[in-house]
């Protein structure tokens, strides 16, 4: 198969299919064995542009180790207090002038939109890293790969997928992602923090899906919870969030009422969505995301910078 | 001729003469040829240490990207609120704990003369990257570059600068550079935003200049305009900002009044000064202007590094 | 001699005895003497990931330069607003995260107990660059090298720690590292600032001490003055802050009335304890520190990350 990746704009995973997902799942498999030797050889030379217009350890930290461990480099900011933009420079400027450093560019941004404008405007590739309360891409990859990983497959799995569904964009991502395959999706949220509609309609021809406020109800058919933090600011009444909140705490108790190798799965940064009593359950598979997050990324970069990554494998 | 940069502290573009600005010119021609394995002994396990007490995206990115493209590493802060400052550290005995674990300096400080007393302490080269309304001499080195690569000369052309000549510390470097050369100068601002008299006198004996506070009436004389930013903090009065930033906005009308192949240059961020629809232009070389600042820097830090860079080129 | 740090963390100096203290220093010796393409041998491919929960510009940047000055790289954040703490995530999650992208961990956090705290969570070696008022150990390993790099020995020395020994934890990692060699230490401070009795109970069968408030009546018997900073929020009288910060206050003609050899160190940053008209005598070795500091960071993180670093010297 052709490097669908090479030079190419991530903007939303919904421009990715099974067989372009699975290409990249390929890469990744052969870059994680090769020693630094080898591995150097996928981005010598090469530099990163990190663009974050709002703070992450995670999604930076994790491009930075990525592209570090294929042999490149990186430049950027982790704050826009540290940029130009505080002289009241606007993105295109911004954009327009990294990319005059940089191979390739990683976006974070609080507006909607503003991952689809760069990438318009920048002749170098630009990786959405978080839009507003849109998408994050790369996210939904590392998802996916870990649940192959894991599970061998994704095809006949049941997904519940917990939490704030409505302004989460990890969700969007990966039900955008999941409808490539054939899993069932479980959407179990409280009603004011549903799934936004319009994702609903552009999955619900591809892939079978519902929507439940229990978790304990469903836990007994379950072989991935993957848990979002539900944020403080999304509600009016203090009361009602640590209603709600409290109601999809994972514990170890709710853990064992369900499948014995059902796996946890939390983008991350947790705020007690899950308890750490449950890290050292063998289901806890959110820290195995991270380190498949920092693979991934490594395999995405690497095939964006070479015509035929495989070449170098 | 022999390397005029090795080991010296680079504090004020009215210390390099035409022949030392041209070697460095050959250097960059050169450098800008070369492929990465060759490019990387330039800097390769150098330090560059970057002291920002200012913020800023282009200056500091530009020598990052530029180190790193000839091979070497950089470490540094790009805000004071990340440095020992904050516990009352002076500026001297944070330059001598830098040189400690670099092998140059570059340092903005809002403080005029802060660069020249660092370099006076420390025994590694210092690169002055902007001090108060002083100097910012790379900026200089690579305006000259650029107009070299777009015009192919400097001697004879008609530049306008035009905007804040008063507190725009490129202004200085920049008319400072061009006295090297015969351009003709035309100094365009507001009376209240004139250069500082001091700039015209050390000037006055080496190249033509006249001021002038209308654009348009000069605009088809001019092969060079160089817009600078005038900032609302100059101005007691909102209304006075509005009408003379107004009154200097370029935009294409104003350039197709001009002469075809008239050049627009910016050393950026802009606020407002040239309308986005000039971008598309083939008079924009702001952007130019960026890619060339890295360009130049690089063959700036490998002359400062090694006694004779065409050893390795 | 078995390489007693590989793997290993170092979170406080007292589990570091005279023999392994002494195999570090033989390793930076010979570390200091390799080129840079035997040097990059020691850390190619690997990443430090610095975690600094507090602001530092010597530390940070001295682990930093060690690092690259090895042929390794590093990632993570100066302040904590760059980070997802500002999320809420604990530090147990950042630490657990950061551990997939690197090799080793550098950590600086305000709470006492921090680093032992993320010693457990990490299978990753964890480095105490400083927490709370406890101790900060690669500092008193490099104020060691010093010594011995000046004195040739630390036995028989005359060696005074003066300013705030109650809350600078410098102080007690550099009073526990001296317990392994017999010099003699003259304690001087103010009275509302000795030393923590826990320190000197845990040092007194093992090390001759004294505690002072003058420091002039014992100048003339001292060999090193080891000088720290007066904070002033630990007085709650400003007056008795500028008194007490007064009278340690090290100048030329205090220095003349002792040793002519007697050396100066201090851990740095100063505000004031320290005149700048000392910086020119032969006497001052607080730049030489930081010198040192870069080479036994070095040294250490070579020998964590190789299980026998001779192999590479």
């Amino acid at each position: 198969m052709k490097n669908p990746f090479y030079n190419r704009d991530i903007i939303t995973i919904k421009e990715f299919n099974r067989s372009e997902l699975e290409y990249l799942f390929s890469v990744a498999d052969k870059i994680e064995k090769l020693d630094y030797e080898r591995k150097k050889e996928l981005a010598k030379g090469r530099i990163l542009g990190l663009l974050f217009f709002e703070p992450s350890t995670r999604t930076r930290l994790s491009f930075e180790a990525a592209m570090l461990s294929i042999g490149g480099n990186v430049l950027g900011f982790a704050h826009p207090s540290m940029s130009s933009v505080e002289k009241g420079e606007n993105l295109a400027d911004t954009v327009k002038t990294v990319e005059s450093y940089v191979d390739a560019i990683v976006l974070r941004h609080p507006m909607e939109g503003a991952n689809r404008f760069a990438a318009e405007i920048a002749s170098k590739p630009v990786i959405n890293a978080g839009s507003g309360t849109e998408e994050h891409p790369t996210q939904a990859m590392l998802d996916l790969y870990t649940i192959m990983k894991v599970k061998g497959r994704i095809n006949g799995l049941n997904i519940a997928i917990v939490g704030d569904l409505k302004y989460g964009r990890t969700v969007y991502s990966l039900i955008y992602a999941l409808s490539n395959y054939s899993p069932r999706i479980f959407l179990v949220s409280p009603p004011q923090l549903k799934v936004r509609s319009e994702a609903l309609f552009n999955i619900s021809d591809k892939i079978k899906f519902s929507e439940h406020e229990d978790l304990k109800e469903i836990i007994k058919n379950l072989d991935v919870i993957y848990v979002t933090r539900i944020q403080r600011e999304r509600f009016p009444d203090p009361h009602e969030y640590e209603r709600v909140k409290g109601s999809y705490v994972i514990d170890v108790d709710l853990l064992k009422s369900g499948k014995e190798d059902c796996m946890v799965m939390h983008p991350l940064p947790r705020v007690g969505e899950i308890k750490p009593e449950v890290d050292k359950m063998p289901n806890a598979k959110y820290f195995l995301q991270i380190y498949y997050g920092k693979v991934i990324r490594g395999a995405l970069l690497a095939s964006i910078f070479n015509p035929d990554p495989y070449d170098l494998l």
